[in-house]
């Protein structure tokens, strides 16, 4: 008794069809000896009758099914009475007479209801994951997961993208995030390293002539996990020949309205805005801006810098940046609220911020005094200042009053309700710093990745000013998430070495871990750039839900364990014999990792 | 100067046009001052022509440029003159006078040709991968291989399977091939295991009601290498609920049809040929048989059973068989020939090969003497003999002869030219056994897999003879290479529980490894069962190649190294502290792996 038809969207163009459905039992209800079982498939639910009138012994039988059994139905499809209609139930206009059934399989009680918005503790979830995904939400998202696949697939095909798997099993480089490492049997001794990314491999491709690749690739980065991390995402990784930077951001936009298009119905306005990193942090205080509203914050160190403000006046002669930020329409804030600024702004490394309110065109706030006419002019006509407006100002090194007040921008938005859940706002921001400075290490760092080509006019600040230079690097921003990101390569081998050089990198060791990449570039290496998209945050965007765990089939937890499978586990002594490595009892240290952060967001 | 045109697509409709070509230098000529440059890309070679009359400066730049120098030219489009027109050439009609030139990139001189066919030691076009790939026949197979990819997509997609990933970082398993092992950093002495294939996660997908699932899948299995192994292979993992055994097999004909169709222009001739195993084993010596031609293996035990060739009656008196096949048409085989049968059989455990040529209604060969004329007759029935026949004979157990029998069939079968290598001729070989006895570990293993549905008749023989038991499990076969295989599984707890004890699973074991499984089966599990193509063996196969090396783009060599890249590599002692492991630097004992065969075809 296999299925003729999906439970989920019969209709009454089928009434007096004889069907045979598979299917889970949904809910039973036994009204006065006449039984009602909803049947559940992947497309959705259907009421079936069991009647003595015609169901002969399938209503004895029927009766033994509880919830999540399995069962094959043989019935007719008939139109419920006017009154019994269920308008929330696609099938709900008709029901299945049920003349014969089969029990293909019985079930215990689940654990928690199978249905949506079901409040039950996320690692019961996890445990009984094959329970979790038969919920329709959970349903829903893995097929527009791969929904979503099939459309990338299909415009990149279209695009004459050629989609080349790389290796998993590869070499362990050492930059960027931890390695995870996998013993070898054959090379005592020797261990490969999966991949952060395919990085290296998707420059030899081009190296190679590919000139146009993707891959939806398994990459895997062994750090400390948060919220939106997983030890194995899943990023979209392409990488072209021949292509401009802004040739490639073109199509890019292309594909994600594309994307937006088949599976949200959301027409996204072309092309996408292009900001600078520098701006992005002036304007918006983040590197990923949600430009779902505007509000952007103002530099006034100019304004302030001889303010009888002491706080000020200090910080602007000591080189940190003093900005401000209107919260428009927020001058009626409570003085509790108020002061909940300050350990806001403490949360992101400030030492304060100070407001002013201003109300009936009156000043209010605890530096209002300190400040000179003149002062309250300009910041009056750079803030454009009305009544009912909340000032706030935040003085410090730059990182920290960018941190702060970018925070701010986003609580302030989110509170006047400023920002539009159902809005997909994109943004490109580029040209991001080439190097960035670890003040641990005392060095350079890649911001991007060591293989990102400079602007071509700033090839000579690295000589004399590294911090400087630009870089043809883009990420491409949704709703204030990194959704993706990438840049144009480096493909001569003069500027990968002075790249390597002002990474503090020794030749022997850049030759020793990227050795082959350098020798590759002597041999004709093509002008190349590419991107990658964590397909697992865009789908969380997607699908509108805030946790990359409810977009992955088989996610593991914050401590990276499955649960399901109780992964990671204990092995057997003679697997590690085999593998020539013990375990050390001893917990060692654990230093942080070093190095540049990775090229792809990491979800 | 970047592309406005592909090099290899200029046609006689491009005449007149000016265009931007971007590519590397195939090769160049200088004939009287006139330089001819054949530019490559992806799509093919042009010829471009650098003249002071039309060329300018970009005479001398061009004039440094050499082979594999990667050139930007912009030029006109022209007719040949007729007595050049090359017609080996897509683009011989035409070629571009070129006005302006960029060197994009120089090249060293490449340690091999760029040309197809090129002899040269393997090793070394692995160490530069990236220049092998720009070779024509290696661009042709990855698009290939990407091609097929999307077949496989478009067509899963279109029947309502869902493209889901599971995981790589799972847990380690007592059954099947050797795991490769990856240490926790966060959870001290346990380890990941990568997958070898995802078999449970996909039955749990099943149980968790996706009902039809696909993925394209990395695979890992730490084997000892031969020719048509590799470390990482893929397959194209398939698993469906409540479909039977043939509606499953009769779709994937489907799916093989539309894949030669629209990739090598074949038109599959459908239904596939179905045998079972037992079949395929008696008359063909293999359970992959090759049917590009027929010549049977046929039993004569019955015949020789009391024969005067005392081998044959003894052999059958121990419980061993006796086979024959006839060589039609080897009739004629020298002397040497006929000796070099001994050394060919001991190659696959035989003890030795009689053998009778049969030439003017006259059978000559050692044993003849022997056999009785009605022996003589009941051969000449069985085997079909004619004038110029080679019979041949062996006698042993029958694993043994089968494997003698198969090989020779194929041995004679290549040799009398008798395999049309331009046909690809497909078979279902179904029916397998479920189980069979390692004589070394003194117990059953599962010959697919521990989860496969046993036929519904046998279920009986669990307690009486568990060797017997036929199983619902099936290989796809191409011209004698296994290129898929799969199952229906077991979907009840009991049935799964007599399965694992008669592998001799503890019920404590089997809990302990699949205990997850086994709940799963619990809740309500449909029917289901599933297939993987071995997908790297079936894109050699289309391809046309004799070696999986050739359909991956970096692979790794017979004893599982990455000579690119050079992986495995000894990594830094920070990381293994990290790891809570260490190497040991004595070597361990390697005991071969225990347990199951696996269920997909390993490539």
């Amino acid at each position: 008794m296999l299925k003729t038809h999906p439970c989920g969207k019969l209709t009454k163009s089928d009434i007096g069809q004889t069907v045979i459905l598979n299917g889970w039992v949904q809910r039973r209800r036994d009204l006065g000896g006449v039984l009602f079982i909803d049947l559940r498939d992947r497309t959705g639910i259907v009421q079936t009758v069991f009647n003595p009138d015609f169901s002969g012994d399938a209503l004895a039988i029927a009766d033994r099914a509880r919830n999540e059994f399995v069962l094959a139905v043989q019935g007719t499809v008939v139109e419920r009475d006017p009154e019994t209609v269920n308008a929330n139930l696609e099938t709900g206009e008709i029901e299945v007479r049920v003349e014969k059934i089969e029990i293909m399989n019985a079930a215990k009680t689940p654990p928690f209801p199978i249905e949506d918005g079901v409040e039950v503790d996320e690692s019961l979830r996890l445990k009984y994951r094959y329970l979790d995904l038969r919920r329709p939400e959970m349903q829903k998202t893995l097929l527009l997961r791969s929904k979503a696949a099939k459309i990338f697939r299909d415009f990149l095909d279209g695009e004459g993208f050629i989609d080349v798997e790389t290796p998993i099993l590869t070499k362990s480089s050492p930059e960027g995030a931890r390695d995870y490492l996998v013993p070898s049997r054959v090379h005592e001794g020797e261990f490969f390293a999966l991949p952060q990314s395919p990085q290296i491999f998707k420059q030899l491709l081009m190296v190679g002539g590919i000139e146009r690749y993707y891959q939806i690739a398994r990459c895997f980065r062994d750090e400390d996990l948060r919220a939106d991390r997983q030890p194995e995402f899943t990023q979209v990784d392409i990488e072209t020949s021949f292509l401009s930077q802004d040739q490639l951001l073109n199509m890019m936009e292309q594909l994600a309205a594309k994307l937006f298009r088949e599976t949200v119905g959301v027409e996204l306005a072309l092309p996408f805005q292009r900001i600078t990193y520098e701006d992005a942090i002036n304007k918006y205080g983040s590197d990923k801006p949600d430009l779902r509203f505007g509000m952007e914050i103002q530099d006034i160190t100019d304004i302030v810098a001889t303010s009888e403000v002491k706080v000020f006046a200090s910080v602007a002669a000591s080189g940190g940046v003093v900005k401000a930020f209107n919260a428009k329409g927020c001058g009626g804030w409570s003085r509790k609220e108020l002061d909940d600024l300050q350990p806001f702004a403490a949360r992101y490394g400030g030492k304060g911020l100070a407001w002013i309110t201003v109300k009936d065109g009156e000043w209010r706030g605890p530096i209002v005094k300190f400040l000179k006419p003149e002062e309250i002019a300009a910041l009056t006509e750079r803030l454009q200042v009305e009544d009912g407006d909340l000032l706030t100002f935040s003085a410090d090194k730059k990182k920290v009053v960018v941190d702060v007040m970018g925070n701010l921008r986003l609580k302030v938005g989110r509170e006047l309700g400023l920002i539009d859940d159902t809005k997909f706002k994109f943004v490109w921001v580029v040209d991001f710093p080439l190097l960035g400075w670890d003040e641990d290490a005392q060095r350079y760092v890649a911001e991007h990745h060591p293989f990102t080509r400079p602007h071509e006019d700033d090839l000579h600040l690295f000589d004399t000013d590294p911090g400087k230079i630009r870089a043809q690097a883009y990420d491409i921003v949704l709703n204030g998430y990194e959704v993706g990101g990438g840049s144009m390569r480096i493909y001569k081998r003069e500027v990968q070495e002075k790249m390597f050089n002002a990474l503090g990198l020794s030749s022997e060791t850049a030759q020793q871990n990227f050795g082959y990449l350098l020798d590759a570039f002597e041999f004709g290496t093509p002008p190349h750039g590419g991107i990658a998209f964590g397909f697992d945050r865009l789908i969380m965007l997607l699908a509108g839900r805030t946790n990359l765990r409810e977009t992955i089939a088989f996610p593991k937890t914050a401590n990276a364990t499955d649960l399901l499978c109780n992964a990671p586990s204990e092995v057997e002594l003679s697997q590690l014999e085999q593998l020539h490595i013990r375990t050390v009892p001893k917990p060692a240290k654990q230093p942080a990792p070093v190095g540049a952060a990775p090229e792809a967001p990491q979800a």
